[in-house]
């Protein structure tokens, strides 16, 4: 059996230690390694990276792992370990991974890819001139809702797609009289927040994998509420945005309206819904539940404003069994990248798929500022990035 | 007893006759008249206006009415008639309004009250220089549920009103394999149709009587279906919008983000339905439902996307009673006009607030045409609106 | 790591022992202190007071402490304890009080402060004269149920609040089929029983601190239950109330009616419950739940005595969720007056605020007993106590 | 066959028409008459008086009946008819009372039986020295609920009875956003109005049948809401009570506290409960429905505030089946009233326990005034009544 090196770079940290290590590299090793398609497995060899020993030495002790240091040169250096996985916050991302790439590793990484369009870019640039292979993580496209949408339309359920609605929020309290459940600095564009930097690049994603390349984009950005409470009890001033209501074009033609919200009360079945309707059908879909409406079933209502209605509309839906187990979907997709490294195949979800949904964050703000539609050129070479830079900048401001 | 006489012009059409003469005029004459604050009624005498003499014998024998004619001069000129009524299709209201106007007629119309902005204004005007007074139907203001919402924001239940979101829309078939169940000069844009023209001006009144008047507008409208079936079964090409994805800024800085379309499917309890978020609680309310979710009840989710949320989010809504008889809202709306004519009141849903309404229609297309957000200034006197004409032309080209 | 010297006597007893030592004290000690608003902690040094050695032994070594003592005078005088803690039973407080308050310590008690009046006065003024910091247990202030309603008091929920309904009591059986749940001495009260001094201290802090303070109180107080057994099964007759009947009026209008018995069976959720009733909705509170009913989901039935109704007024009512941890409220307060002691800052629930509790319980017994409503001058200082007390003490007969 | 011919005076207001006429009178009219103890049945022959012809041809015609006249002194004096009723408002009470009194009827009236206590006793006396015999209306007494209790009562189910808390009422709207359901008269004391006058008549002929003679009342009236909207929409300011808080005491030692409110909201099954505790059980009470908790199925709480308690108290008790149909509780006193009338039995509900009602809400209103408690003397002879009067009416000020 073949094994595989991989470098993981804070792996004590909330996102790289929960779905990365324990319940992704970790359950991969103990299943016994990566199916591979000729029927043989690739076992995985980790080395945990990171600052605090102590804290090092229990996350290997706890997960059955041998290998840790606090030298990332030092595992940089060592051809035992091609791979290297980056989970750290974004701020420090950019400065590790050209690091990383300089010494010809292949690249793993959480998105945002980089703080700027720029620099996301730039990573992708350099990626490409080292010929390192590169994967970015797009784990929402991994949940059973989405899954299950995925198949309907390769089913050819929805006939032609021509519009999705999409809502996502809920309310984050202020933190007065009860504690805000998200931490403050969500709530201050000084220190990386707002809603649109932290979700644009999710909703870039998963739009151009299910639904198609997006070619322009509307926003307007709102910061709803303007004073909230922080962990210490201390009022502050919100400076970033806590909503953006934005109208996505897509290169098919496609209409994504699209809500993004800290300031809504849920009136659906999940935190984040998409409703996509075609000419043959329609679904509502969130994380795990995916309904349905067949064109066959749809009513045929009249506009009677004056008289009630009385249809039930929301029993003209059905529910799409799962029919098959999901299994988790960040280690899922650590599944299909390694064997997509393993076979030297090219993977699709790479650092080029993270500069466009850095850069979908960075014009959103520059069309809810502007006040305009902003139009996203293609972006499926590193030259097209590139070229794209300098006017994306521009846009921003 | 004090009588008003009232020419109803166009009393055979469908809007006119049912709405208007039947369970509006008809309805008051049988109750004996509107009542007055001072305890007294008001009795109407009406006549009916037409073409078709033997439709209008036949309208006036089935309500119990004696009055009718086919010769407009003649009941413009007529003393006995202080007030005349028009329901006719857009295309024709302009030239009528006007001559009741120079005849001196008080206005009751309904919207819109033009097909351009323009001569919305001149109407606006005509009717100020004429002193008449006027009056445009804002029948869904007068709904059940606008209603409870009405008394949601009047009993401060929202404490701010942060945002709303408005999805109205159902599914119009093709008509091919199932007749459509709307004209199709809706498709048209040559006849008059679209979604922006026929919805808009609602969404202004509603918009600017309960949350604030509009600000800007940015809208991308669409036209998802390009071949529908007409009445005969004839293949036509759909050439007027039939979606509008809209996201309107009120002064007050409320945002309102409004999906209108005949090409989704409807998974709400309502055909229409505004979700309203205010800093102490929510509602969603429909044209008769109205629930709500006060801030002491409300949730407080945890955004971990890879777990299955068991809360039942939509168990966290209460529906808000009745408590009280709503009578038709076109009959409601009609004693409230009557009464302020008698009492000589200024009567706020006048010719100027049917000039907003239509300038949204207009500036909507516009936007989504230049792909820019459209500023709208305020509109509270002829002269504004006036002035208002000329950009707002020249903004939709 | 500062650490503050606290003696704990009748650290054996059964309040002392379970709510303050082990659920609070010895919880502070263990999460590592009290946690300061500058991000430091304040560590905790118990010394346990008694009289019995063995009995102190085990509960030091059970707890993991090591000092303790029977004899009271060798800690006061010992400057490494600044703190002062009392639960013992009410009757040995004043003295021990006095002697704490003597050395200089720090005073932290439970309630009643005293048995009497007059005494709770003069407790307040020796701590004053002595500029001994000073706080009295307000435990229900801090149960999930009352936390919530404060949330709701703070969030305006109520718009003004109208009046309160409390409802406190179980049935104690009487001891001879059945063993009574509770000391025999409760119902004598030549030995300080009495229902009326059982829980009007607590019902003065509660609606001081979430309605207003108290401006008047009439009371009817009964002793149902002539008879009955007690721990050794012989049968004695009860001379304490075991029923109050009350009115409070607060000095902002509210009105407070509650009942308190140990002669009532249960028809609540609670043992105890307030039904809190504003313009602006209504609450219904137990020690942990919270329903609410704002007003715009009130019915508004009509008074048909001969017609069954058949609508489901509790189902007119949602539960409030926590939304957040409660902490032990013991352990809560604790922290509360032990912070306020560090900082320097002045602590509202203070001597002089136990002293208006044990005058709500002296002034219902004579109101009883006179038949007539008391008012209750205000008393936010020792000097305005002080002259309370010679007429208190004349209506009490 | 018997026949009893009754003067029904206001057969067509509100109550003297559809509770008394048409559900009473009429129903035993169409029964074929009063059933009697010796098999045999008494018809009645109704005569109708009135003002308005019209509405009284109407009434009879409706009803089957022949006779009515707008002369009350015609009838007054027609031996034909040995029996007057009164169900008219309580303003015109006291006058036609004595013509009727004074002509040699027997009396049988709706309740308050005058505006004031000593109207009341003159009436009583007035009868006593007439010989006729008299009837009040007592219809709770009559209701499902009530008669369940009785039952109870009778059984011995209680033991002995130690307290009663009465609830009644519910949230009666303000009039501005929602119409109020009660007429504004109800909250002007100029006009008659108030929840003391209206209840207090029920509250004691209920106590005095269930659980004994009342023999001090203590109370504490409030305008909670000072600004109410009338039948017009106009805003006027409420100088009666709308809510009252009582205690009363009854000479066999029971307590009954009793709210009354119509600025509360019903966390209950009825919009009045009684709930009763004895000895042997517990009984809560509505008006139709009656659930119990024998002492062998009452729990045995103890009070830990801190712990929550997940006892379900509410299903310690057990709903009391019918067992029996109950007829209109209307109907069901005049044939009981009628059959003591025949057979010459004193008649237990008569005029002066019609007087007992009426001192109870003055003496009520004179208690809040005054802040105290006021002894109830025994009424149970016109003398005792007459004595009664002048202490009553200084207390009432």
């Amino acid at each position: 059996m073949d094994t595989l090196g991989i470098i993981v770079n804070g792996a004590t940290g909330r996102m790289g230690h929960r779905q990365h290590l324990v319940r992704s590299l970790v359950a991969i090793i103990n299943q016994g390694g990566v199916p591979m398609p000729d029927g043989s497995r690739v076992q995985l060899d980790l080395v945990l990276v990171g600052r605090n020993e102590a804290k090092l030495a229990a996350a290997a002790a706890e997960n059955g792992l041998e290998n840790w240091t606090t030298d990332l040169d030092s595992v940089l250096n060592d051809p035992r370990y091609p791979v290297y996985f980056d989970p750290l916050s974004t701020s420090l991302r950019h400065d590790t991974l050209k690091r990383a790439i300089a010494a010809g590793k292949a690249i793993y990484t959480e998105k945002p890819t980089a703080e700027t369009f720029e620099q996301a870019v730039e990573l992708a640039r350099l990626a490409e001139e080292a010929k390192v292979p590169n994967g970015v993580v797009h784990d929402k496209l991994y949940l059973p809702g989405l899954l299950k949408l995925r198949r309907l339309i390769d089913d050819g359920f929805f006939g032609e797609i021509l519009s999705v609605r999409g809502e996502f929020g809920y309310w984050v309290f202020e933190g007065d009289t009860i504690p805000a459940q998200r931490p403050s600095w969500n709530y201050r564009s000084e220190d990386g927040g707002g809603i649109v930097a932290d979700m644009f690049c999710h909703w870039n994603y998963v739009i151009e994998n299910l639904f198609g390349s997006i070619s322009s984009v509307y926003a307007k950005t709102a910061t709803h509420i303007p004073t909230r409470w922080d962990e210490k009890g201390q009022a502050y001033t919100a400076t970033a945005d806590d909503a953006a209501y934005a109208i996505f074009e897509l290169a098919n033609g496609t209409i994504v309206q699209m809500n993004s919200s800290w300031d809504v009360r849920v009136n659906r079945d999940e935190l984040v819904e998409f409703q996509v309707d075609g000419t043959k059908g329609s679904a509502v879909v969130g994380l795990f539940g995916c309904k349905i409406q067949p064109r066959d079933i749809t009513p045929r209502p009249t506009w009677n404003p004056d008289i009630p209605d009385e249809h039930d509309y929301r029993a003209d839906w059905v529910e799409v069994p799962d029919n098959t187990v999901f299994d988790n979907g960040f280690k899922a997709q650590w599944e299909e990248f390694i064997r997509s490294l393993v076979l030297g195949e090219k993977y699709p979800y790479d650092l080029l798929a993270g500069a466009r949904g850095v850069r979908l964050a960075e014009t959103g703000l520059a069309s809810s500022a502007q006040g305009r539609r902003i139009e996203l050129p293609p972006l499926t070479s590193v030259d097209q990035a590139e070229a794209a830079v300098a006017p994306a900048v521009a846009k921003a401001l």
